[in-house]
């Protein structure tokens, strides 16, 4: 069986990739606690594809099982919804024993993660993603949270799930848009770290299943060197300082967050060029890859805005903005820039 | 310096405890972030009593404070606070590298220890507690939290802090019934784990920072071996089995949370005596010492409610309430009793 296991702070945790493998969701529950109850969350559209089966699963191990919907979209990912789960997590008599899955895309995990990070001050928690988006990158790290009027994620706790359940085959329901979402990122784990994986999308011979395991192996080995993201997590941010700029700038609605990262990765080029760090020809290449996912590579924002909201974002620590640059395709490195210089790049 | 250093899971910090010590805040504070930016969130109560003092502390140590004021009182501890807090937070333009200061007894603490918790997934925290409850009980150990309209800190986190400044000269202005309520607390760790402890309240001879000491220390070694609630840090519920039944059942108007927990200590001797694990004389020394402190040692209300009561309490794990059993005074164990057992035994 092709499984990761992720090391974190307060032990491992297995990582399941395989086609079919949310058969097995209650087989891996059963092994994971011993409560014999779980809450599934999901949300209106995954609700339609994949509840039913995932409910079965668990009651073929013996669960006793309650469901949460939430309608599909960011906006799923607020205080309202949080509180309503809550209520929903007691009205089913919840004690801190008690499963919790999440069941959906990065919204449905984040807000369902952090739900359960907190409910009673912790429940073991599953995460199953259902988008390639969340496969690849939000369902492993621990990072869970909501967003706040004034801004995204600005709320929530770093908690490890007890394991994660991938199954590729759910992504053929996805729609072009939010396989694009997710293959941005997965480009982007090529171009930190992982060259073969980065050639392999560039002459299209990447397998599905192949390829999320090189992702999670990538995610997985960086976040548990730096659990906190105080350090070289920060490398998993490439293309995210401009990412979440763009996305904020232009009001979360013109581009989705793979298209924001996209662009962003170009613009972190330009920047690595003209520090001198990233060498010619890989901007070229990158720009290749996300073209061919029909994702965008440039944005006609004003750069004054981006820049102001650069400087307000989370990534800010100690007045200095942390940018990843390219040294070359599978190699990264941090560079930290003062307001001046960053101004001054732009 | 009298200071004891607590270990755990992400880190040790330091508890100091002197006669005095709100003034040295801003010195804590500034070995304990590299920021200068500190938030203070106190109560009403506290607001006129130590606010300034600990702003001028802060102040005098570079650090550009703000501060945001909850009503004195539990219903404080809620989801509308914890939310006004964040949006505060906000205002004042912190990162997760600032300071958050909890300035209060356990209710500011616990809202405060949660929002510090959670904003951007944590920022640095210092409690400093003012009440005697807070200085032996909740400030230490991470449990942060809030209310919820279907139960007390159903919603929270384990959040260390970065350090616990403890003043013992803060306690001259609380209410003697606050006081008694902080010295249930008291007796129970002399109870659980300090003979010594224990007689010296019995001869009325505690010195109140030696008293913190003791306290602090029970509570940091049996934390450090069970930081997340599974096991030994049973034994700080003595008492507690009953003592939360008996604040729901009365309302949580009738009993503070000490009168319900020496109430509690005296009915889980009684529990003791009947399993044959207390020994005859243990109950009345307890019984006289409370009495002493003019804490109530029995309650009018209906068993029945209080069994009830008992069974939905979060400490009901796999089927089992566990109950804290004193062997001797100073010396205490975990007994598991199933519903029917306990039923029995009312």
């Amino acid at each position: 069986m092709p499984e990761i296991m992720a090391n974190t702070n307060h032990g491992k945790y297995p990582i399941l990739i395989r086609t079919g493998a949310l058969a097995q969701l209650g087989d891996v529950a059963g092994k994971t606690v011993r409560s014999r109850k779980a809450f599934v969350v999901t949300d209106s559209i995954v609700e339609g594809l994949y509840l039913e089966q995932a409910k079965k699963s668990l009651e073929g191990s013996g669960f006793e099982v309650a469901s949460y919907v939430v309608e599909s979209g960011e906006a799923s990912k607020c205080e309202k919804n949080l509180f309503a789960i809550y209520g929903a997590m007691h009205d089913f008599g919840m004690t801190r024993s008690d499963l919790v899955i999440a069941l959906g895309g990065g919204v449905v995990g984040d807000l369902t993660g952090f739900a359960a990070a907190t409910y009673m001050r912790g429940c073991p928690l599953i995460q199953v993603p259902t988008t390639l988006l969340a496969q690849v990158d939000s369902s492993i790290g621990g990072k869970t949270g909501i967003d706040m009027p004034f801004g995204k994620n600005l709320v929530g706790a770093f908690y490890q799930p007890k394991a994660v359940v991938i199954d590729p085959g759910l992504l053929k329901s996805l729609s072009r848009t939010r396989m694009a979402e997710g293959m941005a990122e997965v480009i982007k784990y090529g171009c930190i770290r992982d060259a073969m994986l980065f050639e392999a999308i560039e002459k299209g011979q990447a397998d599905m299943e192949w390829m999320l395991q090189r992702c999670v192996k990538i995610k997985t080995t960086v976040v548990q060197n730096d659990e906190f993201d105080t350090g070289e997590r920060m490398l998993l941010n490439f293309g995210h300082t401009w990412g979440h700029a763009i996305e904020k700038v232009s009001g979360y609605s013109r581009y989705t967050h793979g298209e924001a990262v996209a662009i962003g990765m170009i613009k972190a080029c330009e920047i690595g060029e003209k520090l001198g760090q990233t060498p010619k020809g890989v901007k070229e290449r990158i720009l290749n890859v996300l073209e061919k996912w029909h994702l965008p590579t440039s944005t006609d924002l004003p750069v004054e805005d981006l820049y102001q909201t650069m400087l307000s974002d989370k990534k800010k620590l100690n007045g200095k903005v942390y940018f990843v640059v390219i040294k070359e395709i599978g190699d990264s490195k941090t560079q930290p820039l003062s307001e001046q210089e960053l101004k001054d790049l732009l």
